[in-house]
């Protein structure tokens, strides 16, 4: 059966979005001979006149190392609330129903969706209205429940990993406290893991409330030890552990973040001040998100890609692709966005990380 | 209680190993506070005069991110079947009694032994003979059964993947045939992720016998399409489908492996002289185990020596660590060793390779 | 004639340090039969109970693509102001007899000072006190006038360049305006070089005050021909340019770069509030300065080193290592740090990237 | 003025070749406003049917950071004599007049020819025919004379640094000779600069034919220093000295290179076969010529390609774009292509190599 199907790419970059728009379009094309079309923007490309391409195999040449998006995606587009402006003020407007009559128009049977939690729940209202949809999980902080892990994760990583490495030289050298803020605004994976990696002393985790006496303690003993440095790696989410039973922290310390406008400059401000010690910060930021994906993403997102096209060919709608050990299956989109993928304080791996050395901040009982 | 326990490295180099070493020093001294024991250069160190050297937390800084070993490894140390120099002549000789001495002279309670299926067979009868034994599963190719995946592996699939990466612009503006050969003696998995990761056109392994007419077909296609280049990827352990009921193999085909020394050359001069085209090959070889570790080599390497002291606190000797989902478990090093982990030729990764239009080079049936 | 040399590393980290004394090391045991004294934390490593240690050929092993100084360095030495602290209040002490004295009660003929500016004065003036020196400039900036380039600065480039290429692919998927904010106090060497060799659009240098009016034309130019983002690179040295002639700057644009901390980020906001376009800020920091030399900054380093031994051989004190051209020669210490390695606002290189269509946003004459 | 200018790319693949391009588009659009056509395969697109496309700013976007080249190449493409396949036999034409006809037709009023030796040689001939050159060189092995560097060559020295360093590990661990083979004909500059850079402990290279016993006996003398191991660098033309006044080859060692296929497999065949060592051999072929440039390449690059545009303003034919010192300048192509860009045995690099201990293989006198 002739179809034609239409891929969006929501919510902010990640590596390997490339990867499965690739693999969308070879599948579909090479398999089973379909029509693909790309909205452009996200959701965006479906408001007012709709921007879309024909996507062929040569649209999707040479674009498998490449990070971003070809589709390009939009921070604005949630069809249910548009901002529209008017006379200098704005309005959030339901443009949904123009959404799905664009879709209409284009001769579309099915959507695979590209996104995050926002992206997926947006998808999912669209689809009661009228646009069968297939998901595809896209978070760089890998905080997607449904999915062993999600694309684009890996690479970030690796970067911040490569970053952990040369911050190391340097803290060695010049006996520093060196503070690598790094993204995850609910879970803690990346620093988890590239803290591990990238051999921190010291990871901060927002599953993980942290008390910086626990912290500056670890420093202090490295220090009696004869290893003059520290690296510190923090999550973005990450947040101290307040409240009268635990610890108790100091008027400055829960305002302290905010104060600064950031948490990694505010740990390396309290370290500093605590004790006689140089530190430095270091935000990563967007470089963790972009750039070309690892092969662990290229295969990832080919291969949900590729399962989308599946379902869609087995008219499972509603249904979001899935990483389950080493095999990729699909699961209900409303399993998968009403909870999140956090890190397990006491699991497996940030028991694996305190067994070599690497603390938490936990706040000592009294 | 206080303990002492050993650890060796044995077999081919692999990136991870130094993780491992450095878990099993900091978990043994930081949770246990045992002594380590580094015997150097394999199972060959605990031949003649004992060589090791304490491993302490100072033995350990900065060689996370390192390949290679700290305590060398040696491709002889086969205790069963050590050769021995006489009169200009080598015999194999029995040193096994002597290992088995020698360790227990070292006043040792178990002895981690990082290896692949030849290390792993030897630590298994050597625990026979009064060596407590731990064992982590070590192995470039990924064969290896009883685990997912193993350290190593993965920074491997990366170093292919980027040489790929860069032979496609080549191949590309000069219209060529560029085969790439990559390690792989029995199993294709390095070629197989890195074939998909890197936008390979032909994946040629050992658990598909290739037929090269289907191999010149689809360059041919590619060609036809305006295409005028192809990567194609070969496993060092594939080789072509002979027989007389798939398809009839010329004479110079069966020899042809033998003839130029590998693989990868024998089909880059078959492909030259059956098509109107010019090939290259490039033999990665030994680039692909050297170096520094991916992250997730580096974290599964430090997990697996974490899991290996763990064993022997819990006394469970003669196991092996593994990695399974996303959790280290253990297994019976007996289990282990007794099959390969291949690639299934009809599994998930192969025909997401095939939906993406690569082709493994399947004889047609007549 | 047997000799004792000592040698120092002082200022901020730089790739190629590690060359540097590596070179010096091998060039004298190898080629002299010297010994040699590594001085730990720079001039620090001479105040009170002298730090140092034996240089070997074992000492340097390896070292060669390590980032970092295996002797350390230090902020703090300077000798002719060297905080001490007395009942809570640090004093400024002048040290310099003792550091003499130290250096002469090590036996050593002739001190090998690495560093930059800072140290290099320092060095001049103990020189006079009656240490026989050599100078090797360092500088990651690379400002250092009499020498050509510095090690370590390549690599910076590097890492930018890698840093621009990722929040590439990232920008153009957002249609976001990027600024990148790089190392460049006083020269802006990393921004121009990385911004060329990143497509930078924007590349804001301290020679060159900027008029943020021209900085927003050239990204509203490039909206008009379809293009949605734009990548600006920011010394952390760059300055609008102010001053009634040139053009008429707002009091924010004055106070902007105190109020936010950083150049970047003030360049981020006015971009942002004066056209209708997302910004996104990235501080890349200490990142720059640390992890594996490149190529270029490893050979530099070395024969730096090697240059370093031969002045002295040749008993010329008061002379500093310098690359002009392909040739490494020699100049005087005073001449070389009494100006800075300016960029040229109408030199060759910045014509050149004008030529691709970079602005400097350099004020229009009204 | 309004004019049409044209360029081609001829040759091997070199990174830095897109950077070029985009160099003379954007120039010759943004400062001049000329028109820009890009000659595909090399002077092949201009025999028979011309094979051509206008390049517009649009044409070179995002091609900076990739390897190859956008417009193709080829090898065949000599005008002069051009095999042309009449009833299956291949005669040499001369298709120059065709060449110059289909230039003429084109409308273009210069070509800019950016390639090696062969390229230049033939841009030359055909300047004469009547087609105004201005020649971009163009040679990863750095040995064309009349410019103190090339573009791509730095980003093979990278290349091969990292593959020196990944093999370092690995032959440490295993006490192994590795040799590596890699680009260098006639000049051993790769083999050079990788070589210092990667720690090498042996440099083969064309200009100083090397005599084993040299080679083994520096070997040996590692391992007497208790270095199990060494890495041997080799360009790929370099040769054993052969002759009686030097040192007595044998026959086996006059025969090797050919029998073996390549000169690093038989360094490492004779270093097995003299000493009591397992020797591995890398050969890293053309995975050093692809893939994104360097920083350096792309800037150097980009400048050849705005002094390529600047010297046809300037109506400045038979001319070519050359770096020397920081400066690019140009010269006669004639002047160019006459001689070749040597190492010189005695020569600033080479001495710094051997004052790091570094040996050539140099023959011994007797």
């Amino acid at each position: 059966m002739s179809r034609t199907i239409a891929i969006l790419t929501g919510g902010g970059d990640c590596p390997g979005l490339n990867a499965v728009i690739r693999g969308v379009v070879r599948s579909a094309i090479l398999d089973h001979n379909w029509r693909v079309i790309g909205i452009e923007d996200g959701f965006d490309g479906l408001v007012g006149e709709p921007r879309w391409r024909e996507l062929t195999l040569a649209s999707v040449r040479g674009i498998l190392p490449r990070g971003g998006t070809i589709l390009g995606t939009s921070n604005r587009g949630n069809p249910f609330a548009y901002p529209v402006e008017n006379n200098g003020t704005t309005r959030m407007v339901d443009v949904s129903a123009e959404v799905v009559e664009n879709f209409q128009r284009l001769g579309a049977d099915a959507l695979v969706a590209v996104g995050g939690d926002g992206t997926l729940k947006i998808a999912l209202t669209l689809q009661e209205k009228g646009i069968p949809m297939v998901g595809v999980p896209k978070t760089i902080d890998n905080d997607l429940r449904g999915t062993d892990v999600t694309f684009g994760y890996n690479t970030a990583v690796g970067i911040v990993t490569e970053a952990l490495d040369r911050l190391h030289t340097t803290a060695e050298s010049h006996h520093r406290v060196m503070v690598t803020e790094v993204m995850g605004r609910d879970a803690g994976w990346i620093a988890l893991e590239s803290g591990i990696a990238g051999s921190a002393d010291v990871i901060l985790i927002p599953e993980i409330p942290f008390d910086l006496n626990t912290v500056c303690d670890a420093i202090h003993q490295r220090k009696a030890l004869g290893r003059k440095f520290s690296i510190v790696v923090v999550s973005e989410g990450a947040f101290p552990a307040a409240g009268r039973k635990v610890v108790q922290l100091t008027a400055s310390e829960n305002r302290g973040v905010e104060r600064l406008g950031g948490v990694g400059a505010f740990v390396a401000e309290e370290i500093s001040g605590r004790m006689q010690v140089e530190t430095r910060v270091v935000v990563l930021g967007h470089v963790q998100r972009g750039g070309t994906p690892s092969p662990f993403d290229r295969i990832l997102g080919s291969r949900f890609g590729i399962k989308a096209v599946e379902l869609i060919a087995q008219g499972r709608y509603g249904r979001m692709v899935s990483l389950q050990g080493r095999h990729v299956y699909d699961v209900d989109i409303a399993d998968a966005v009403d909870s999140l993928n956090l890190v397990e304080p006491d699991g497996d791996l940030v028991r694996s990380a305190e067994a070599l050395g690497i603390t938490f901040g936990r706040p000592t009982l009294p």
